[in-house]
């Protein structure tokens, strides 16, 4: 996060020092009106704006109508426009976009802009050559206007003390909240001070608190400005558009209290709770895991099945690991590997896999409490979603345009009602994704597959080579290259999969923006998990499972046979390629990528433009604060940050029955992530238009799943992946003494040597035994069925699928008690919310009192009512927020 | 629903032409004004009073209270009243309450009702003598008020046409409601007419939409009234409060068109909407299980199992059924139950109870979605839950005030803070109600234990009976009267369970009156649940299974075999018990009582009252509505008629598996319910205060458990009580040429009769054989451990639990995506609620544009705005909603 040499002034101005620096450039040249937005767009350079051709005559006809849109919207009736009407437009595919068509449209939009009451200024001769700026201001009337459209509340003087809680509990709470408030940053801003202000709909009488709304409305508002933007950008008639970073009064601010929710909006406030909540749920469960963890290492001595092992009077001869190279060998030389087995292995972890998936029911119940205050605290709670996400995208009227010009070209009429897509339309999309999604789905189990071909080829090569020292060290060879691989393809396939989510999502034309956001985030979930999770998956539940038996073994290609895991379970391997993948993939996608890749941006453009103008010694001269954010990579949302937190949650609870120190992990990255983000949008993008947001989407249903289907998933590891089972099988019902003494000898059936197949005996010829053990349960030789499984596996698998059932069931249960105890809406909220209305009550009352005799003389002058006592009460009647519903009897 | 001959008055009036009859008593005496409610209360009988005295004396403090707050709530500043503070009053406590203290309080509630602007009257000359009415009107400019306060959206002249829905879906919808019509009643009174008003916030202004609220909006608006009520009755000063029936506009109405929600109110509304929605989802249903079971008949013949046992070469003997009095038997003699078993356990069941668990879920989101529209069309999406109900329950508040006491006591001090029912109060209460609930709990199970004893010493004693066709009837002699002892146990408990769950309820203390339904409720829910699918699972789960092997059978007290299944599984038999259950209990409980009883106590009240007056000609003359009404059964909500449908949907989907004309027995029993309900309301009941509200509250909670546990239970029913799993597994792993022939040997063992235990074998001379067969996997009397449970018994245990695990998930997934597929709100509704928007934004936009200029020109004479413009528009400007908010400021 340090600055880059090339470009000090970008990032000076973020330092309280040069604060100065930055401030000109946030008013306009009068230095009185504030730039609330800034458009940038090309001067003077036709050549460029050819390449924009194509897609600026296709989304022409959504641009004039968005246009027309905005300003419907805002009470202005359209200006009569020469190709308005979709019919002409169309018929006009030949016209091009020259300059000074570019300027025509700049104007009339900026025309319209200045009818809706905005001030603008206009500044071509930056020190930016080639990029000129539009500042735009909007004015006290205008927010006003737009604040009461929205339906913004907003504080009033009347305010009322907050009952503090008392009590054990709330003592505890601000233990907690002090103890952890150095780990993560303070995103509620309204937690220290107690008052509350009632609040009212937003009214233009109120003026005084125009400071108020001044503070943190203001982006919010301008948001309602970006209506007509995306089809001009996408035109190519601006170049880009966004709101200014405000450094003179939050800057400092910003890199410790992430005030984000007054600077960004509802929306990157909510994502900051989200990860604030979620890091800070991490803290129980990291400690948990721990103590999980030390249990495993304290009874790691007191372990029966490692302890026969590693007893030095164990003389079991295993059966070789491969092919003729590999000799008969000692089951004494697992005892490391049963050893730590044990440390994952252990009854403590399944108590974890339940305690973990109670914390994701926890952490769901709390996050919705947690938003719920938030929506209360920020005053969301009468806000419903904008419209302004519904409008159809520029894409879908293009599309939906270009049916009805088919339409009346084949049957010759002209069409009055407006087209949508059916489903007859989108099939071919529909169709596509399916088929895409499959095929990437498809590649990602081959890349895997081909990782485990790699894997058992590689070692039988190494198993063969004469060299001993190459021979010891096959194992560490063969699986740290293998897990670099298989990192790096997940790495690769991740952006890959990221481009192909959206180019299918392109595909499909969504109807909303919102729209747009869910499909597309839907698929990249769906790829970046299966992309993730399937090596892992592949571990937990296939590896050495479909290896057949001495003198039976499975051969892929005729030759290799399939890898086996070593001696006391996959749960050691499957833990180590977990830590490998979530460690790998933090570090290297989360830091590399999120930090490194913007800052290379930056000083690309940086240098692009310097290269343009040649201009060396403009570099010295101070930057307007809007070119220094022009230089800033754009918001792109706040998708990746959402994903990569969702696979993190993936690795926190799907596979924690094998990896209890998974939260650890978790919780260091985030710590360091919290800070990273904020620091990113604070220096590296550009202020995001502040959005709002009641809630965080679709990610709060991805999460749901994800903890759903970490239950079953849980189950499955410990019955399955595990020695839980066979060893409580073991001990209740074949041991002799009900002591875990012999479990090892009744894991390991008996297989005679003369059975082998030819060619496959292992040529070793100082080793010749009778007989050798494998790990599986069945029939001895000697029995009248040689080899066949035997009736323990059957008793095992049955336990086995009895504890899934069993697990899943209970766990299940807990999850929706604890859904069920724990109340949606915090018992002070809704007490808060409670007295709100009693207030409100109460003032209705007040007033109600004096005035039944002169219930209808509101209006003191008009002449219609009978009764006319004015009350002085009635004087100060504010405009309600549907204070226009009288008029729909003039329609 | 006959009149019975005793009160033809009471019902003449229901059948229309006697509608004139019914009219007076339903004015005041000007004939003008109407009667909104009632209240009735003894007169000059000192001695009846005597009785409330001990309640009275406690709820004296709450009563005072509510009566203050329900005048606060309506603007009146309390009167003076000597015992108002608890300290005073609860050192008070040898006061009596007299009549003349009774008139008292009636003079001051009446007063203070008058002073809130009602209108009363009175009559305590009536024909039914005894009984003082107090008749009240109230006028509009209250009705407005409350209107306004409780934000009743109203219809406005601007009306727009809803868009008919076209294409498939909705020609086949329209199709469907045709089809269903007569089936179920219409309680969608808005959907012939496709004109939505515009709702907006009540306002005062629209007094021409009078009739509007006049017609049904009255009911709803006297509930206000009845809020110090409560404590009045419950002391004794009123006996009775309730509206009147409206017989001249709605009676014959009701009959036909169920327009609940106009004349009951929006909960009552829900109640049939739900109802409705429910009987029409059950049609689907019962066609394809009526479907399923024709599959079962028609391929009876062709199912192999059944035809090698009823095969005339089939010779294997079975061994007896019962010590030493049952003989060997021919398994050929099982051939009528094998075919039957057949009916019900084929595989078209496994398909049927996935239709089932998928049915479930369609049918929660159905009914969301069929909320949604309710909510939309009765204007209740801007309602939000009424604080009424919030306010304590006046048993709280007495133990709050006890507790208060107490602690004064102790520390002598007078405690200013209110005081709240901690959970350490509540602990006694929690813990009688936990031991309570396992004490109900644990008789159920003592009781179907109780009928198991029954059958097998009934059987036991019969089979040793000498009489041969006392003998012969064994089987249908004991399942008959065990059957019918069950059912009327159910029965029986089922009362019990309600009254024990009202009294736990009660201990408990809840705060609310909301919260002491929800308590109740959940109770009565878990033990009439538990009372009515215990022997079920029973018989589905544990019969049969706990037999033990011939030569080692499990005694129970020493001498009585565990009953078993007939060959072919328990499901036939879990079909019979089923079957008898549902009929049985909706039949008696539903007819018998539910409309029986409340007859019975019509009639009771009347001939006491008849017997009271002796006058005998008093009788003859024509009663006034109120009193008619007096007559009627009070409203005692709508828990039982719920809870009956919730254990019917229990029935319908719980072991569908194993009963697939389950659907159709609910749905024959709802058309008449539907009927029998509404009846009731409109005739056998008084007519209940109408109370909103915008859902059916914990009971879709209580379905949402029941479909989840449905899943669980008929995934254990279709691989733990049928056969399908045990065939599977030897069709495709025993199975010598992949058919199912030979599976009837491989599930019988062998048993060598020299095994038997002295004293347990046959007595019967005429068989003799060496091996008889039973129906296990183990192993036969000549493996090295014979009669242990054998391989086979475990593979089948293993892919009988791979089955739930399977099963389970995939119906749970299935769920899942119908929830995520069908989306909440109808598109049509959400269309429309966006249409009403837009409107509300184009009606702001035509008044913002005029006016941009003159903004804070409202009050044209009041003097302190600058810009004085006067726009015609703004004159009718009416009184907002939240009106009053401008004077937080003057606090």
């Amino acid at each position: 996060m340090h600055s880059p040499p090339l470009s000090p002034q970008l990032l000076n101005c973020l330092t309280p020092e040069e604060n100065t620096g930055c401030q000109h450039g946030l008013y306009f040249q009068d230095g009185e009106r504030r730039v609330d937005y800034i458009l940038t767009y090309h001067i003077k350079k036709p050549s460029s704006s050819r390449s924009n051709r194509q897609s600026s005559r296709f989304t022409d006809n959504a641009f004039t109508r968005s246009i027309r849109r905005g300003t419907a919207r805002l009470g202005r009736a359209p200006t009569p426009q020469p190709r308005g009407d979709p019919e002409v437009a169309s018929q006009d595919h030949s016209m091009d976009y020259h300059v000074d068509d570019k300027r025509l449209h700049r104007e009339e939009f900026e025309g319209n802009l200045r009818d809706m009451g905005m001030e603008l200024e206009k500044d071509e001769d930056t020190k930016t050559p080639g990029v000129g700026f539009v500042k735009i201001h909007a004015p006290w009337h205008v927010l006003c206007r737009e604040a009461e459209f929205m339906k913004l509340k907003m504080p009033t003087k009347k305010v009322y003390e907050m009952k503090q809680s008392t009590g054990v509990g709330a003592k505890i709470n601000t233990l907690v909240n002090k103890a952890t408030e150095p780990l993560y940053p303070n995103v509620e801003d309204n937690r220290t001070h107690n008052v509350k202000h009632l609040s009212y709909m937003f009214s233009r009488e109120k003026q005084h608190f125009r400071y108020f709304i001044w503070m943190f409305k203001r982006s919010t508002i301008s948001r309602c400005l970006s209506l007509g933007f995306t089809s001009l950008l996408g035109s190519g008639v601006y170049t880009d558009a966004y709101p200014l970073h405000d450094v003179s009064t939050h800057c400092n601010l910003l890199l410790y209290c992430f005030l984000c929710r007054k600077y960004f909006g509802e929306k990157i406030g909510l994502y900051f709770a989200w990860l604030g909540l979620y890091t800070q749920m991490l803290i129980p469960a990291s400690l948990v895991g721990v103590i999980v963890f030390l249990y495993g290492c304290a009874t790691v001595d007191d372990n029966i099945p490692s302890m026969e092992i590693c007893h030095p009077k164990n003389n079991i001869t295993m059966c070789p690991l491969c092919d003729r190279a590999c000799s008969y060998w000692k089951l004494k030389e697992a005892c490391g590997t049963a050893r730590a087995s044990h440390l994952f292995d252990n009854p403590a972890t399944v108590f974890f896999s339940i305690f973990m998936a109670l914390w994701a029911a926890m952490f769901m119940e709390h996050w919705k409490r947690r938003q719920m205050r938030l929506n209360y605290e920020w005053d969301l709670t009468g806000f419903e979603e904008e419209e302004v996400s519904d409008h159809p995208r520029a894409e879908y009227e293009l599309r939906v345009m270009q049916k009805s010009l088919k339409k009346e070209h084949k049957t010759q009429k002209v069409l009055i009602e407006k087209e949508k897509l059916t489903c007859k339309d989108r099939l071919p999309a529909y169709m596509t994704n399916v088929v895409m999604m499959l095929l990437m789905i498809g590649v990602t189990f081959a890349i895997v597959f081909g990782v485990i071909l790699y894997r058992i080829s590689t070692k039988t090569a190494l198993h063969m080579s004469n060299n001993p020292t190459t021979r010891s060290n096959v194992r560490l060879t063969v699986k740290t290259t293998a897990a670099i691989i298989n990192l790096v393809v997940i790495l690769i396939l991740d952006e890959v999969y990221g481009a192909v989510a959206r180019w299918l999502t392109v595909l499909e034309v969504p109807k909303t923006d919102k729209s747009f956001e869910e499909r597309l985030i839907f698929k990249t979930f769906i790829l970046k998990f299966v992309n993730a999770f399937t090596p892992i998956i592949y571990i937990a539940f296939f590896r050495g499972r479909l290896v057949g038996r001495p003198g039976s073994y499975l051969y892929v290609f005729e030759s290799y046979r399939m890898e086996e895991c070593a001696h006391g379970g996959c749960l050691m391997e499957l833990c180590i390629q977990l830590s490998i993948t979530m460690l790998g993939k933090q570090l290297i996608q989360n830091n590399l990528f999120e930090i490194g890749i913007p800052k290379l941006k930056k000083l690309i453009r940086y240098i692009k433009s310097k290269r343009r103008s040649f201009q060396e010694e403009e570099r010295e001269k101070k930057l307007q604060r809007y070119e220094t954010d022009h230089f800033l990579e754009p918001f792109a949302g706040l998708t990746p940050e959402y994903m990569e937190m969702i696979i993190q949650f993936g690795f926190v609870t799907l596979f924690v029955a094998s990896f209890p120190l998974a939260p650890l992990f978790a919780l260091l990255n985030n710590i360091i992530e919290i800070r990273l983000d904020a620091k990113k949008f604070v220096a590296e993008l550009r202020r995001p238009v502040a959005a709002r947001a009641k809630d965080i989407g679709i990610w709060y249903n991805l999460l749901r799943a994800v903890a759903k289907v970490a239950v079953i998933i849980n189950a499955f590891v410990i019955s399955f992946t595990s020695d839980f089972i066979p060893r409580l099988v073991y001990q209740y019902m074949y041991s002799p003494d009900g002591s875990m003494h012999g479990f090892v000898n009744h894991t390991l059936s008996y297989f005679n040597v003369s059975n082998f197949q030819d060619g496959k005996e292992p040529m070793d010829p100082q080793h010749q035994v009778e007989m050798c053990r494998y790990k599986d349960y069945r029939e001895p030789p000697w029995s009248n069925t040689p080899y066949v499984i035997s009736k323990e596996f059957w008793a095992v698998l049955a336990a086995r699928l009895a504890f899934v059932i069993v697990f899943q069931n209970v766990v299940m249960l807990m999850s929706d008690i604890v859904d069920w105890l724990i109340p949606d809406i915090p018992k002070d909220i809704s007490l808060q919310i409670h007295k709100e209305k009693i207030l409100m009550v109460e003032l209705f009352m007040k007033e109600e009192q004096g005035k039944i005799q002169f219930i209808d003389s509101m209006m003191p002058c008009g002449g219609k009512e009978k009764r006319n006592n004015h009350a002085p009460i009635a004087r100060s009647r504010s405009i309600p927020h549907t204070h226009s519903h009288t008029h729909a009897n003039n329609f």
